[in-house]
């Protein structure tokens, strides 16, 4: 008895998934518009064949076969969690009708043309049928997968494992007052003057910046690439090939820049997942059905702002990269001090968009959605309330007021791609990030690291304790060995409260 | 009854092959070098995935419920071909054993590694003992698929349905003495300077010149793209997205623009394969299990020799586009008039390289190749005298001789990659060029429109007879309806006579 034959099987599913991934790569940085419509289709085939490989009598006979194998190991040896993680998969798909699968499929391609329309003519009540239907298929797979508390519940733990609204709602109070507090006092300060922004930055040379600090981030061009596209997003096919995609942006966007660091922080995660995971449930959701080697979204995007935010806009950061920018762009930057610039990228100001929040204000737009979801899972709010309702939150909590539904409740593509649940994971990103990189700076060899440029402490810290891992981990085990706690929002408030309210 | 199933099923098989060779183009134009092992392996799933659902239940189910729904059509109906081809994939494959499979994909990526290695250090004697491997296999996968004469013509088979060596060599006979009368009175004449060549012409400016020939010659830019890679190639993924790739050269390397033409033919004819054979057995090769429309390698290279020589070296194309060449590599071309450029661009001399060939001389090589295929496969030669037969035969028909085995008998990658059989198609595909060329022009729309450099009419006359019915119609049929008679050498050697010998 061994795990040969369940290890072929999910490494069939796993090429199938890279598969896909690779369709979706392309058809978001290359693919011409033709090929959309097939490309779908393509997409969709993939996706059910590896489910009915998972779902098929081979993978059954291999995990009966492997549970009788494993049946000896410690509960937390990662070859039992490898093939718990197939068995709670296989019980989960079991658990999902297959027409439900092939409506949310079916429904998802329409929607996202219907959220696309409805946001160029900046009217909801074009999306609202879409929108009501999609909830509805939103139900009927809560309802399918099972929760204890909240229907939402069921969604947030599929990009969270154990994730519920009672939970967030106890993390988010925990947030919100120092949030609020900390983006006052930023934005009562005089704004710092940015104009310098706006100047040319040719896209290219961004590119070239960006493979420069990936490198000295430890991301292995060898093993990936970065391409432009419209609405970044960071994705692998096995370790040995990650993909990183930024916005073209031709002058200083500092989204564009920012966001492909957050993109790297992604592909880091993704590369030093341990080769023996390659293929199998350890590097593989087989609920979600995608190839990723993290253990959660939550975790993923405490990757992402980890390099992003607390490298990536630290002073000592620029103090030993503002020279190189200045240089590849110049003379955008020639009479501007460290400083100037410094401020200009730290600048904090509200606004009713989430992917241009600063760090005070993001998690802000993040409840906003939260609640919103919740309750039209739950049924407290109406669709043809939604507008009303952002429009109400977002008045009282960042005190902006969108302009109308592009910019308000239309501005995400989440809903129309039915990721209803996936929200909450960008916040606990952020608190995890904070809470991961202040254990990892106490450490004497990474602090020093971080004053001199040299990310590697910090990335031997992070590949040891988390990267390492994949999926063999959960969340909080990863918390609890790295830092001796769980999720624990203090460090992220302390944080903010030093970089953006000088405390 | 209906071809719903069946059509569902090979809809599927479609989806995974076209998903496959989205793969490969990656792997061809922007994989990072890590990625290669791992992308290997997923191909080889796709491809197994789908020969294995066109040899499952289901399928077989639908195919016998769709011959008995086209029971009454006539036997060259579209639907009657297309339920037709299913049967003979299936009975195709059934032949086959699975491991001569597993282990045809194991040697092919031992083979490429060896043989890579053997041609960087000049020496077939380290590619050998895998070249017999691979004779080997092909041998038994020729025993597998059945022959009636010769072991090779059920490798032709492969590429051009009932190509046998017999009939090649009788094609050959009639090509040989007239490609060499035709070279050697060209190669006699003063050779035209062509130094202006080696000028300056960056890749990204060919790469925009080729994309402003492609929309000329029809080529629809919103479905399919043009990117570099090392070997060039054509490759869709259905209709709707076509990709074309060239080399990345800076001077004019003749074959990187002329190779470039010849992937816009091989483009042409997949975008305009029948909407209504999208995704049918009319617009994929299911013995080679490949997501192709067009309905032999033969016919496919016709198209792509076509637009290449035909229309490309022709002098009304460069009367009608010199200009716009001059303008987009000023000043390279300021001090060449076109009289000389195009004496440069057909300038004819032997050499030991195939893909650097000229038109004369292009079939002398494939000759040469495919009569030691047919010793090495019948075993008349033996693996150790290939370098020494090679030689021999490159001088006797070439005039040439390699100086060693890189640029001799380790030059193509066709073996390595276990593609025996493929080499006849190239010829093939040059004489039903011309001799469909021919056809066209003698349409008086036809003619007038190459001569405004309009090229809609050839377009049009081509896809009504040979692009828009896909695999429905074989080569024969094809040119039978197009010209009134079989393959025909004679306008080819018309051609070549009137370019390269003036007469």
């Amino acid at each position: 008895m061994s795990l040969e034959a369940l290890r072929r099987e999910i490494g069939a599913i796993s090429d199938l998934l890279c598969a896909a991934s690779v369709l979706v790569w392309d058809s978001r940085t290359f693919m011409p518009p033709g090929g959309v419509e097939a490309r779908g289709r393509q997409i969709a085939t993939l996706t059910d064949a590896a489910r009915e490989r998972l779902l098929g009598a081979p993978t059954r006979r291999a995990l009966d076969a492997a549970e009788a194998a494993v049946a000896g190991s410690p509960r937390d040896a990662p070859e039992a969690r490898e093939v718990a993680a197939v068995r709670e998969a296989l019980a989960f798909h079991d658990r999902i009708p297959g027409d439900l699968i092939r409506r949310k499929a079916e429904l998802r391609s329409r929607a996202n043309a219907a959220w696309a329309a409805a946001r160029a003519r900046d009217d909801f009540a074009l999306f609202a049928p879409t929108l009501a239907a999609t909830i509805e298929l939103q139900r009927a797979y809560a309802d399918a997968i099972g929760y204890a508390d909240h229907p939402y519940d069921a969604l947030i733990a599929l990009y969270e494992p154990g994730g519920t609204i009672a939970g967030m709602r106890r993390l988010f109070d925990a947030l919100r007052p120092t949030l609020r507090e900390v983006g006052e006092v930023a934005e009562a300060r005089p704004a710092p003057s940015a104009d310098f922004l706006a100047r040319p930055y040719p896209a290219e040379d961004q590119r070239r910046f960006v493979e420069r600090v990936a490198g000295a981030f430890g991301f292995d061009l060898a093993r990936g690439r970065i391409d432009f596209t419209l609405h970044p997003f960071e994705v692998s096919f096995t370790r040995h090939d990650v993909r990183l995609t930024m916005r073209r942006a031709e002058t200083f966007d500092p989204p564009a820049l920012f966001g492909a660091f957050h993109e790297i922080g992604h592909g880091l995660y993704e590369q030093n997942v341990d080769e023996a995971h390659t293929r199998t449930a350890l590097a593989t959701d087989l609920k979600g059905l995608y190839a990723v080697g993290g253990t959660s979204f939550g975790a993923h995007e405490s990757q992402s702002r980890l390099w992003e935010n607390h490298v990536g806009r630290s002073r000592p950061f620029w103090e030993a990269h503002y020279g190189a920018l200045r240089d590849a762009f110049a003379p955008s930057l020639d009479d501007v001090t460290l400083d100037r610039f410094h401020a200009a990228i730290l600048r904090a100001r509200r606004g009713p968009i989430r992917t241009d929040a600063d760090e005070p204000s993001y998690d802000l737009h993040v409840m906003l959605r939260v609640e919103i979801e919740a309750d039209l899972i739950g049924g407290r709010l109406a669709v043809r309330d939604v507008p009303e309702a952002w429009r109400a939150a977002m008045t009282r909590d960042l005190g902006v007021t969108p302009r109308g539904d592009a910019d308000g409740c239309l501005q995400d593509i989440h809903w129309s791609s039915g990721m209803f649940g996936s929200f909450s994971t960008y916040t606990i990103g952020n608190v995890m990030a904070a809470q991961l990189f202040e254990a990892a700076s106490a450490e004497a060899g990474v602090a020093a690291g971080l004053g001199q440029a040299d990310y590697r402490p910090l990335g031997d810290w992070l590949r040891e304790r988390v990267w390492r891992h994949g999926r063999a981990l959960g969340r909080d085990e990863i918390l609890a060995r790295a830092t001796g706690r769980g999720l624990d929002p203090a460090p992220y408030l302390r944080h903010l409260r030093r970089r953006y309210a000088g405390a």
